[in-house]
């Protein structure tokens, strides 16, 4: 593959130690772009002068005049832009992995997406929303068992749709809480609500509004709203000046990679984190708060791409059964494949499944998966307006549909192993440049760390000169997300700019 | 128009007393939905034994499977809705006068909704959902400068896009926090957020995390989500078992109708509330809380359907501009021209404009328009993921303007004036029974309260099974939310029926 005829002039071949040993195991799948994007480009071509390009900066300008554009990265054409590649409005051409913030899973212009915008089903669909709590559309359940349903995680079949990730989460905290609520009511043998909760709750007061609260992981992102802001412990930009619920916050592992060379070490780092969640849980509780939920992302993304054992999930699943606690499994951005199997939980092997497991981004629909028993009392409990959109729906389905028939989850899996040890064979000809690499065994969920902030920037924005958008995470890391039809020719191009950039990078 | 020959024979013609009035002032304009429906039933039809019928309950079970259908009114047939006119898995033909929830603004199955749908520009803005802070598309700024911005209230040119209504008003408080701080520190001279901010707001604490507040009203709805909720004061069961900030909220002026009648004792009971806000914010800030924003619904819908005067708001715009309080006008039921002025908001004539002004629903585009001086001082501060959705905003630029090229502001203005007129004709006859009418010179946006809950709740299900969709709001009133398009042919049909339900009721 790395000696393909369309390799550029400016780089020369990697030899990686491991590429080998994925087509000596034969894999499942492997899909090749090009047969669904026939005219996707081979290689990215970059013709401003700069990214952005004039024409750009000209129409980030245009926006500026009534929002914010200054974290825009470069004004796109998207009816240009083809599979793995966004074209700018300059007539650049990007192999993207970072696919607008990890969203989008089956390329640019599908053709299976394209055919479904133009039905009839799904123009009635988008011009007529619904309130769908109270009236669903005839083909509502249909959409949802052909789509959604059929990548139900294990154990928790029920769906609530919501309109983004943050909403999905939120949604799956109060339907936490109101389980929590629930339980204690009914070990307390009460029926009702009381009158002092009809009544104090209107005052935004205990006991109707409760002292319990949720916990998270330090690093850890669950969205931009008030309580999922209150969860999410990034970056202080992100949380600046927005009050925020008093909820506490457990350190993530400190975790050393590659994790099998510190399996020893990791192991007692996430057995003090596990001691740290139970000693918090405790602490809480005897403060008169509670800890009702607790929400974990299986690999902490934009916090920095943190990973942690198998094990470690399983022994917070078992605490937080011990204490009661709900276990909610953030996959906003973990799932719908990218780390090769659907479901990031899934490589945990889980006795028993979490009570919520989130999702939105790639899979365009967002909401949250349980098991009916979390299903609240009464209706109007969880209840909104849109609860979601039958049309972004349908886009899951199809979205669905297509990775199932392509296998893309299993060539992501292969795809990703051998990225990975590419990447491998670079961190050792660039150390320090490409450091902490991690992600291994999870797709291509990728990242690495540079050796400080700036030089991370400074990676980004030359490979971005190259052509290649990619994006950074937590304090120096840059992080893969390129879609599910990442292959191998995308595979060549990106670890060719790579290394041409690091190449030039090194020698300054 | 009520003698027309379209008249059921289950009704008689009401004579309403100022029906002769709109017509001397010459309407500017009048719209027949069958210009653009050419199919829409001229009246409802019911063929099953009752409402839900026997499909419809089917339908919901099956959604019942993976969802809560507890509050499910019926299954809908959106394929064959047209106009005003919602059509049900049973075949039913229902007039809605509710419409989703206020959310349908020119009728179901609009063509020219439908021609957007079939569109090259709407497939791959639907297809190819951008991470619009950071790569919004080459139509960005013209989608949103031919549509929302053309209505944007004046002294709020600036616009950020959310998902939906709570999100909106999630994102209006953020930016009114945000702005609240900046105030704050360039009064204290301070350039930049302290080390301490820096560091305590990633455990939630303050000073990072303030103790600024957010102040509404009671009987308010704001959303749903976990800041929103905390604004919402509107029933205990959308709030019961969730976690709430500690926030201000002050009792709605006890306003009687008709509002003219009552002049002097409303502008008594509305300045008891004004006093009773500025006490709140003086109380609370001694308290260690400033109140960085008011959150207000030029009629509180939701809870009720509660209004006050000009003078009223007129009154809180200077309050709370004397304690630098920012003023967040909740129009995501009021807005787009359903109480016959674009914006509800207009007709408070406000010398200063309000510092953000939020919409969703009719619009179904969501988002915050503000002034320039309220962007955020970094990037990344207001931001998230999707930012709402070209696809959508399209939608609203279509819908905006059909509104204009119809004048559907101005005609709704006259058909509610008459309905108005109607509707005190039939309060008159049925005493009791129609009390309360509101919403006066408000367009179609028209409640009035049923002598019990259950007497409410008995009416609504008693038009239904006429064909008639309504809704209930706050605890005994009806609330009329008809479309844009609702005009003289259904104003026949809904008073009819009306007429018809009371007088069986009446004689029970």
């Amino acid at each position: 593959m790395l000696g393909a005829a369309r390799r550029t002039a400016r780089t020369t071949a990697l030899a990686p130690a491991r590429r080998t040993l994925a087509t000596e195991h034969s894999p499942p799948t492997r899909f090749a772009s090009a047969t669904v994007f026939p005219d996707e480009p081979s290689h990215p071509t970059v013709l401003s002068d700069s990214v952005p390009g004039s024409r750009s900066r000209q129409a980030s300008q245009l926006i500026g005049e009534f929002q914010d554009p200054r974290a825009h990265v470069l004004v796109a054409d998207y009816a240009k832009s083809k599979g793995n590649y966004l074209t700018d409005v300059d007539g650049n051409q990007h192999l993207d992995v970072f696919a607008q913030i990890a969203s989008i899973a089956i390329g640019y212009n599908h053709p299976d997406l394209i055919e479904l915008a133009k039905t009839d089903e799904f123009a009635v669909a988008s011009m007529n929303r619904p309130a769908l709590g109270s009236f669903p559309g005839a083909d509502w359940a249909e959409t949802i068992q052909k789509g959604l349903l059929t990548v139900a995680p294990k154990g928790v079949p029920h769906l609530f749709t919501q309109m983004d990730g943050s909403g999905a989460n939120e949604g799956a905290l109060k339907a936490a809480f109101m389980a929590y609520r629930a339980r204690e009511r009914k070990e307390a043998g009460v029926e009702d609500f009381t009158a002092e909760e009809m009544s104090s709750v209107m005052n935004n007061a205990k006991p109707g509004s409760p002292e319990l609260v949720a916990m998270s992981f330090k690093s850890g992102f669950h969205g931009r709203l008030f309580g999922s802001l209150s969860l999410t412990r990034s970056k202080a930009i992100h949380k600046l000046d927005i009050p925020a619920f008093d909820w506490p916050a457990v350190s993530w592992p400190s975790i050393k990679y590659p994790l099998d060379e510190y399996a020893s070490e990791n192991a007692e780092a996430e057995a003090r984190t596990i001691a740290r969640v139970e000693e918090t849980i405790v602490e809480w509780a005897k403060r008169g708060k509670k800890v009702a939920a607790l929400i974990v992302e299986p690999v902490q993304a934009e916090g920095g791409d943190n990973h942690a054992s198998p094990s470690f999930f399983k022994a917070l699943r078992t605490l937080t059964r011990e204490h009661g606690v709900f276990m909610i499994v953030d996959e906003v951005q973990t799932g719908v494949g990218a780390t090769g199997s659907f479901w990031a939980h899934e490589k945990w092997q889980l006795d028993h499944p979490p009570d919520f497991v989130t999702f939105s981004k790639k899979m365009q629909a967002a909401g949250y998966y349980h098991a009916e028993s979390t299903r609240p009392s009464l209706p109007y409990r969880n209840y909104n307006t849109w609860m979601g959109s039958p049309a972004i729906a349908m886009q899951a389905r199809e979205i669905i549909s297509f990775v199932k028939a392509h296998g893309l989850v299993q060539h992501t899996a292969v795809i990703g192993s051998e990225l990975y040890s590419s990447l491998e064979a670079l961190a050792r000809r660039f150390p320090g440049m490409v450091t902490n690499l991690r992600g291994k065994d999870h797709g291509t969920f990728i990242a690495w760390d540079a050796e400080s902030p700036a030089q991370r920037d400074q990676f980004v924005a030359a490979m971005r000169q190259q052509g290649v958008i990619m994006g950074g995470c937590g304090e120096r890391a840059i992080r893969l997300r390129p879609m599910l039809i990442f292959g191998d020719k995308q595979m060549e191009v990106l670890l060719g700019k790579m290394e041409g950039v690091l190449t030039t990078l090194a020698g300054k």
